[in-house]
């Protein structure tokens, strides 16, 4: 598969969803920038909207194209789009390989509709992969442990390529578990909550409206409900 | 009642449960701070005890009183004791009011006794007050507008003496709800926990083991079960 068109294909396809005022959340990532780089060029054309960034790369990236980023208000977005790490057919998400999991799960939440794109490689039968937890500094030797006991899966604390501890936007620490399938996501974002020191957590369950799947030919495959595909144009 | 007796009362009744070797967490406060120099009388005599200290005041406290203070360890805690803003029969507790609930709570799931002491003017029928909330900064306006909805109960951010914003030892903001009887305190923790952008809160349900309760004239009860006292000497 081309996944750079793959996700060219994803990432253009949610443009059109955006309607003149909107507010809009812009998610992270090499799918997500294709989105942006699209929403900028209907800016160009006389499109009136605002926005959230969910990074300081992509608040660049909108700020470059024309969009006007500002802070997340407590009215919230119409709509919100961004990638994932992997997408289930129940449209249920593993986010977090960037780190920015709780800033995504906080746009995606404010938001009246939620949008992923996704090249195909990352749509799976059921949710398999790490699942990054943000957890707070303080006791995080121990809040790692209990993670582990409660969820029964081993965790280890992220690193920077420097060998340092990964510390996210918001300060934290990001623990992520072994690679495994995940056979009851809600269940273990429940276990994972429960634990006092996370933060936030890269599962995103009943959150998403419409997952837009893009494939190496261009076409972009909608998934709006569990196991409901319809093709449409790329 | 005589306040400060009763708090002394509760405080120095938790003395004996520590044992020597043991692991210590210290709460923070003015019942709190009974504890800790009780603890090191005892360390002056010959206790050889590890501590952990739930704010920058206990460590200081503690460290003056010659009790050794360290990070809190993969290993947990062999008892931690606290006070709390409001205890119930079922030994739930609001916590929080110093706006270290969350460090609190962290200390407190990783002991394996978690003792609590209060003066009886805490102890009520059912949980009483406002509840606090860690909030991370990032999108907070929209997350005091979530946890409104979700609970139906009204919050604010807290402020420090000079107007501006209380911040947390962790770096985040406090949202504390309406002053109001909790009917179902369980399910409140889960609606407040479910709002994305929520570091933690100060509803303490399932934790407790053992309340001390102190009251003016010195005496102290032991509240291990719900609706279960038991009257002992001061």
């Amino acid at each position: 598969m081309d996944v750079d068109a793959a996700r060219r294909a994803a990432g253009e396809a949610a443009v059109p969803l955006v309607e003149d005022g909107m507010r809009v959340g812009l998610g992270t990532g090499s799918t997500a920038r294709w989105f942006i780089l699209g929403l900028a060029e209907r800016v160009r054309q006389g499109l009136t909207i605002r926005a959230v960034a969910t990074s300081l790369a992509s608040a660049s990236l909108a700020t470059e194209g024309g969009i006007l980023v500002e802070e997340l208000g407590a009215d919230g977005l119409d709509i919100a789009v961004d990638g994932a790490d992997s997408v289930d057919p129940a449209l249920r998400l593993i986010k977090g390989r960037g780190g920015a999991m709780l800033r995504e799960k906080i746009v995606a939440a404010s938001a009246a509709r939620y949008v992923v794109i996704v090249d195909a490689g990352k749509y799976m039968p059921s949710l398999c992969g790490r699942v990054p937890v943000e957890v707070i500094p303080f006791g995080s030797a121990r809040t790692l442990r209990t993670l582990a006991e409660r969820t029964s899966m081993a965790f280890a604390f992220r690193t920077g390529p420097d060998g340092r501890p990964f510390i996210t936007d918001n300060g934290n620490l990001v623990a992520d578990s072994e690679d495994r399938a995940l056979h009851d996501p809600s269940a273990l974002a429940e276990m994972i909550r429960s634990v006092p020191g996370v933060a936030g957590d890269g599962l995103f369950v009943g959150m998403t409206d419409l997952v837009l799947i893009g494939h190496g030919d261009g076409s972009v495959e909608q998934l709006t409900a569990p196991g409901d595909t319809v093709a449409s144009g790329g």
